[in-house]
């Protein structure tokens, strides 16, 4: 675990960021940029560390989540009390050693610490400072607490999520994981790259700085909802599982309680449909002759389809529509995921050997690279502080005693 | 409309990218590095173009949709026919003005018209060349047709985004915008920069090459879905509306129909909740006494909540639950964001003349960066060639009698 200065990383190797980081978007963007090759320095509040270090399952008899693994890998783990001046001041000289900073305090939390962004620019004008947060660094709400799913929320995206009024009074889903925050943590990534071009040839000024809010990163992707609103003062409403403008394309349930996506959205696959489903006289139909008929009468034809299903197993409807050469697929879980035979031939699912864990198994990196060196998984999410050796006495040239002292006093 | 040399765009000023795009993807990727600065060339078959400029809404009159406005900002459209070997001559010599291809062509395709990877690695060796697909350049799905639908089901994503088989037997939700393209297209442009890097630092080798898959870009995001269920067997579950570790956190429903998440998970924000709602002997319950209490009864609790709440419009509970200082907010549709006053205050929500359809409300560049120069909006999709002009004759040197030519063989 120890990084040997010759060695190339990825193509981002050589590329050095301190990660103030907690929580998901910031330790994402680091995540994927550290996947990459960067060295990634996470400084950790010393004993407790990163709250997500106890997010999700715990294995018996271990401190930290099995998540962790994969949220902190191929970061290297120093503990800093933030709290002591002498913690400060150690992050300070850090800070200087570095390229870029990284960061999701509460906007103005670091700039009380004496870390702020203009702090960080005249302590190292040359690099660049990425800073994520709920609502961005400035505007009348930039203070609200911020909670990922409220940012969801007023990005847009959650509105979207869930099924119209007439079919359900259920509230929109919440996308099962931290999607937002996770979008967010990719334009910081994106932003500290866009900076370190301009940098690298030549029109890098002192003192760059990247405003990443989630809520922003979110409405940043929903398509032609704004404009669309903007221009005839159409509100989109959520679809549930269907696709608006064409049909039949749903979810479709089977005997064994899964889920089962059937895309047979055009006049020939509709006809191929019929015929696997041994109703070639829903050709004829009226209501089903054409797309803008079929979307019209989607509902019926969805149970017609549902109900033709939800006979077969999983494995046998995948056997039946194969034969018809429908677009399709079952919806995955993680078990299939586990085994799909793309995802294991692509090193998408690979075994990592945690020190503390056993073989855990991770997600590969995205995106995979050729034609040189490629991202990859050097090591599991690490110990609290485990690189504190590593980096107080190679990057900052403390020796043995102080590091002790330090230690001793709680500062790391 | 016309290019400036001089004129610095953005961060990514001077990077030039020519993209062999299409539908949502890749277009995506450039359209959020062409919001950074870079010069865009967006190839498209003549007359057609991109499928995108025809879906979503398009006014009365016009041939383009409203999305394109925004998909196709700032970047410059020529046109190509990419079925005659005059236009695959004319890609040949645009992919020698550029830094980067980006391409989301099925697998194989582009290489049956001599512009895969090798050969763009050998018309160009400095041009890194960026690929997104569903599933990937290589392995044995590769091939298969792609659906942002069907790879998001594949990624995980979509399974997870549902209600529990106990509350809802409809299937799990689309999130309701294409979503798992969009991460591809955010991967795609973190590979490219990330390749631009080790070339400016003099370690780029000739034919570097990035390889996104749509799957692979969702699965990257699922947190710790992958090693939990790789460590215990454990299959992630989707959850509705609700946080599994927490309650009551979840979507209440308003008089006028309306959705507001109320998330009042620690034992103070939930007293201040039970006094909000007149309801102290709550507080006595031991049915919701701490956090895991609250968890396991959550159901009855968020009945109990979503009573009270929908005796009021959104705006009134918003004031009351603002008062009591609890986080929370309304789910926004696009009326909402449309008037957020932080998103108006960051310029997140941009008038912008867009010479066809006059003005159009677009969503700002994100990520925002200061201490130098910012990404902006510079112009709105552009028509079909618009700049087969500046491009032809600027770039490749063509005189007006070879574009006319072209133009009338339907080349360009």
């Amino acid at each position: 675990m120890t990084k040997d200065d010759d060695e190339i990383t990825g193509p981002l190797s050589g590329l050095k960021i301190l990660e103030l980081g907690h929580f998901i978007a910031a330790p994402f963007a680091t995540r994927v940029l550290a996947d990459l090759g960067a060295d990634v320095i996470k400084v950790e509040p010393p004993k407790r560390g990163d709250p997500v270090r106890t997010w999700g399952d715990i294995p018996e008899g271990h401190q930290h989540s099995v998540w962790w693994s994969v949220h902190g890998r191929n970061k290297r783990s120093v503990t800093v009390d933030m709290k002591q001046p002498e913690g400060i001041a150690l992050v300070k000289r850090l800070i200087k050693e570095v390229d870029a900073v990284v960061e999701n305090f509460k906007p103005g939390q670091l700039a009380k610490w004496g870390l702020g962004p203009n702090d960080v620019a005249e302590i190292n004008p040359d690099a660049i400072m990425v800073q994520i947060s709920g609502y961005g660094q400035t505007g009348p709400g930039h203070n609200r607490a911020a909670f990922g799913v409220i940012g969801e929320a007023i990005g847009g995206i959650r509105h979207l999520t869930g099924y119209p009024a007439d079919v359900s009074d259920l509230p929109p889903v919440r996308t099962g994981v931290s999607i937002g925050d996770s979008i967010a943590g990719l334009y910081g990534a994106i932003g500290l790259l866009a900076a370190l071009f301009e940098k690298k040839v030549g029109r890098g000024a002192p003192g760059r700085k990247v405003d990443v809010a989630l809520t922003e990163s979110v409405l940043s992707l929903l398509e032609g909802c704004l404009p669309e609103y903007g221009y005839s003062g159409k509100i989109r409403q959520p679809m549930g599982s269907t696709i608006p403008t064409t049909a039949p394309s749903n979810a479709y349930p089977t005997s064994d309680n899964r889920w089962f996506l059937i895309g047979a959205n055009s006049d020939a696959l509709f006809k191929r449909l019929c015929e696997a489903m041994g109703r070639p006289e829903l050709l004829e139909d009226p209501r089903y002759h054409d797309n803008p008929q079929r979307v019209k009468n989607a509902k019926i034809l969805d149970a017609e389809i549902g109900a033709w299903t939800k006979d077969f197993t999983i494995a046998e409807l995948e056997k039946v529509i194969a034969e018809a050469d429908i677009p399709s697929s079952r919806i995955y879980d993680m078990s299939d995921i586990a085994k799909d035979e793309q995802f294991l031939d692509r090193g998408m699912i690979q075994k990592v050997q945690d020190p503390r864990l056993g073989e855990v198994l991770h997600p590969g990196v995205v995106p995979m690279m050729s034609g040189g060196p490629a991202g990859k998984v050097r090591w599991a999410g690490p110990e609290i502080g485990a690189h504190n050796r590593d980096v107080f006495v190679d990057i900052l040239g403390m020796d043995e005693q102080e590091i002790e002292e330090l230690t001793e006093r709680g500062v790391i």
